[in-house]
Order: C-alpha cells, then sequence, then structure tokens
C-alpha cells in the first residue's frame, strides 16, 4: 500500500488532524529549554513528549525541516530522530521541506527524503521550475521504480499565504490561473500512477500517492479545488494560528480527504492555557506541563474538525 | 561592502567562472573514493583540493547543498565544512538551495543559511510562493537590518532546464510571461535597497545585492533579460555540461556582470582527460591526478568565457 493510501486510511482512523513539529526553540520556554545542553536536545525531548501524547489524536505528523536546518547540525540530527521515531512507530510522517530543482539536483534531493538518515514517508515539493523537476520524486511513487518504498508527494498548488496572489493566483493568456497548470499536471500524474497501480483513474474511494498543499484561507477558492481534485489528497495548511476556520478544512476534507496541519497552535498551547497561569508567571513550567496543554489542544484540534465535518454532511 | 558586490569584484579580478562543488560520490573514481571511512569524507578531501587547485581560475564557488543532504547528516557536515573553509580564505560562496517557505519558516531557513553552521555569503531562492516570502532573506541583504552582514541572494528568474516553460515562461493575461513578475519584483527591492545603501537605483557600476539566477540556454532570452536588468548580477547555470554556449554566457556577463557556474564539466574532467587514460583503465587515479584534471578544465572555462566576452565585446 503507498504512504498516500496509509496515511488517509490512519486519517479515517484517527481524524484529519497533522500535528505539526515546526518545534523552533523559541516555542519552549526557558525554564524547560536550559534543562537540556542545546536548543536542539530540548526541541527533541518536546518532539518525543508530543507524539506520545498527541497520536491518539493525530492521523499524522508533519515535521518542517527549516526549524531544525537553522540549529545547524545538531537541529538536524534532532530531525533525523524525530523522523525515524514516527516511522518506527507506524505513524504518517510528512517532511515538509518544499524541495525542488533540476535534473540530477532533484534526483540528489529525492534520494535525500526519501532512503539515509533523512528518510521520510511523504514530502512536500515545489513544482515552480517545471514538470521535469517533479520526476525524482514521482518515481519513488511508483510501485516498481521505487523498489517498494511506494512513497507519497505533496505538490505546492495553493499556499496559505497573502503572497500567493503574485504567481500562483496569476490569470493566464491561455485561460485560468498559473495554479490550474499545476493542477493539470497532478490529474495526468495521477491517471499515469493510476494505471501502474492497477486501479481507476478515479482511485475508486483511495486517493493518488501525488498529493496537493491546499491553504485553509479561502471558502470559495475551497469548494472549487475540492471539487476539480476528487481523486488527490491535500495537505492543509492555515488552520488555527494562521487564521483559517474549520468550515473551510471540512470542505476540503470532502472526497479523496485530507489532513489538516497545526502547529503553533499545538506546540505553543501552554502560553494560553488557563490552569498553567501561575506556572507560567512563576517560570517554573515543565516538560510534562507544556506537553499536556499541548496534548489538550490537539484533542480539542481533532473535535472541532470533526464537528465541521459533521455539519457540513448535515 | 556588501556580498554581491564582493562577488562582482572578485569576478572582475579572477574571471567569471564559478566552480560548483555538486560533488556527489559518483563523481569521483571508486579507487579515491575507498581510501576514505565514508562518502562524505571522501567528498569534503575532494572539495579542499578542488578550492586549493581552482581558486586562481575562479571568481566564486558554489555549494550545491542537495548533494550533502543525500548523504545525510555526514554529507551536511561535509557541506559545513566546504562553505567554512571558503569563508576562511575570503573566497566568494554561494549556497545553492533554492529555499522558499512563508513566514516563520522562510525566516528560519534565512537564519539557517545566513548564520550558524551552515553560514554562507550569498543564498539561491525560489520565489514561486509569493513576494512576502523573501523578505526574510532580504532583510539579511540590507545594510542595517543585517547587522552589518550585507548578504546576498539569487532569486530565480530564468533557469536552465527544459521544464521551465511550464511556468516560468507562460504568457499572463495582463502581458507578459511569470518570469517577468519576479523580474519587476527584483527591480522594485533593488530599487529599495539602492535608497538604504544611499546610491542610484542603477547602482552606478555596482550591483544590487538582489541577483537572479539566468540560465545559459537561450540567445534570444540571454539579450532581452540582460537588458532588462541591467543592474542585477547574474548567477549563470547550463554552461558546459548542460550545453550552454560561451557566446550566450558572454551576453549575460555584459552590464552588471555575472558568474558563470560550471559544476561536472570540472568535477569530473578526469573522465575525459587523455593524460589519464592508463591510469583510468587500471584503476589507479589519484585525488591528486584527477584534481590537477579539474584544475586544467578550469582554467579552460575561465579562458573560453573571456575570450568570448572579448570576442563580443569587439
Amino acid at each position: 500500500m503507498h504512504q498516500m493510501k496509509k496515511l488517509q486510511e490512519s486519517c479515517k482512523k484517527n481524524g484529519p488532524l497533522c500535528v505539526g513539529l515546526d518545534t523552533d526553540p523559541s516555542y519552549l520556554p526557558p525554564e524547560v529549554l536550559n534543562k537540556y545542553p542545546g536548543p536542539a536536545q530540548a526541541v527533541l525531548a518536546y518532539n518525543k513528549a508530543l507524539i506520545t501524547a498527541c497520536s491518539p489524536y493525530a492521523g499524522c505528523f508533519k515535521v518542517q525541516i527549516a526549524y531544525y536546518e537553522a540549529m545547524g547540525i545538531e537541529g538536524l540530527i534532532a530531525f533525523a530522530e524525530t523522523v525515524a521515531l514516527l516511522r518506527q512507530k507506524g505513524i504518517p510522517v510528512i517532511t515538509d521541506a518544499k524541495r525542488g530543482d533540476i535534473a540530477d539536483t532533484a534526483k540528489a534531493y529525492a534520494r535525500a527524503h526519501f532512503s539515509g538518515d533523512f528518510e521520510t514517508d511523504l514530502l512536500t515539493v515545489n513544482p515552480y521550475m517545471g514538470f521535469d523537476t517533479l520526476k525524482p520524486f514521482v518515481d519513488f511513487c511508483r510501485p516498481e521504480k521505487s523498489g517498494g518504498k511506494e512513497k507519497g508527494i505533496f505538490v505546492l498548488l495553493r499556499t496559505s499565504n497573502p503572497g500567493m496572489v503574485d504567481i500562483e493566483k496569476q490569470k493566464l493568456a491561455s485561460g485560468g490561473i498559473v495554479l490550474d497548470t499545476v493542477g493539470n499536471n497532478l490529474k495526468c500524474l495521477s491517471k499515469e500512477l493510476a494505471a501502474e497501480y492497477g486501479v481507476s483513474e478515479g482511485w475508486q474511494g483511495s486517493c493518488s500517492p501525488v498529493g496537493a498543499v491546499v491553504g485553509c484561507t479561502e471558502e470559495s477558492d475551497a469548494r472549487q479545488l475540492r471539487d476539480t481534485y476528487p481523486e488527490i489528497f491535500f495537505l492543509i495548511p492555515g488552520y488555527g494560528a494562521q487564521g483559517g476556520a474549520a468550515r473551510i478544512a471540512a470542505t476540503l476534507l470532502d472526497k479523496a480527504g485530507g489532513t489538516v496541519n497545526s502547529s503553533r497552535g499545538i506546540l505553543c498551547a501552554w502560553k494560553k492555557d488557563e490552569g498553567l497561569a501561575e506556572q507560567r508567571e512563576k517560570g517554573c513550567l515543565t516538560l510534562e506541563a507544556i506537553t499536556e496543554a499541548a496534548q489538550k489542544a490537539a484533542k480539542n484540534s481533532k473535535e472541532n474538525l470533526l464537528n465541521a465535518q459533521g455539519a457540513l454532511r448535515g
């Protein structure tokens, strides 16, 4: 079974929440941070605690490599251990790296994240330089060419930042907008892969190993994108701290489904937890206390998303 | 002096060649590779030898992080040491990472490559998600906000792969093509930065800290892009192994100038060196022998580029 299908099934079972481990050291209180030899070790300890505490409420975890890269070699060791731990536990893990480059360089990035120290289940990729640049990543999604790995990728389709209007939403002379071009390519790839997996184009109740990043920010977009790409599983950022509503997320979770990322809303839940006001003020928070706050936030997020899905279904 | 200006001056003094350290272990003969505890150590040894041998012929070096990421933690240690060695020697170094992401994540990538273990002089970035995503990188190019670091970035403008037609060259309903939108933004940024550096918009004989990646592949493009962005320094891939001609490179080197990357043409010069035929056949190549072949190739590349520039000037 390919990794996107495994993720889809995990989200059916555990709910659509994706816990985002964008664990910047500044998201930990100083009194916890200082208990470890360095920020990377503190981040790793928090990640381990979060994985245990939040996995009952999560369809998957997403690890944003930028925060680890910012901590240098020690940070990338913590990154590798976090991803490896999730894979050992059989919890679907997405590496959010948005890599993209040409020819042999793209092959190197695909090897970097689908084998070796940083091996992950699913990877985000940037299609800007052209669809030839996606090929090495897609090859890792093929049943035979991947040597049984059958990984999954999420291609940037509609990102959740205001600047997405600058290129993604530009109107084309030939009709449509730039992101339609990307979407059309994803449909072609999904069709090609369906043939290789011996299923119909529509992936009947399953999904393509090629997914898409679709931000949870505009209601008008959400319905249209969901209807245009029924066979494509969505990675949905922009919910929670970024302002996206559960109602929009629920729309995007229809058809092939998706997973809704929440990072800071969970990682930094201790900053707003009323029960922790005194500890926060006295500067005596513990790893256990902040993890518990994160767990409560994950539980709430999951419930909110399930309620919104229920409301949408009427 | 900002890092792009330093690079420009280095290219005026040493010639426009950028030696690309895309050092995949497969670019080394097995008999050299096997002398080291692992591929990352072999790559680092080759890089060190190349830096010494090729620096008289190079305006700068470019290190493509993908090949190191593909070797995991050990690879990234070799990457960090390569970049640090170049900076210690005062040789301008470009990290080719093509990072791009939103908000705090973009800030993390900027910190990752402009401070700490991986600190570099100049970085390539991907503008696809919108111009707001460039801001954290541009802030490191500002005289005050950078805390004196005054780094430089190269934004993807016209890449050298066939797939660049898929998005970069798409015609827009409002006129022009997608990459013009990126170029317009680069002009705005350059104007903004000129004011901060207290120079005129045209950067009189100097250049903006915001550069552009412009592939050396089509003659018609080259002249037009050079004329449209006279104040912008170009990083020029696609020369040599990728098929670009010195004549096209010379066109792109006009006005604010640029640096022309050659990676495999130099790293793998030993594979075609006639003087090494016997050693190659017998499998007794040495690090010294392959480095000497690379040095000859770098010297030739530099001369070819200078000759083409001379021919263009008439």
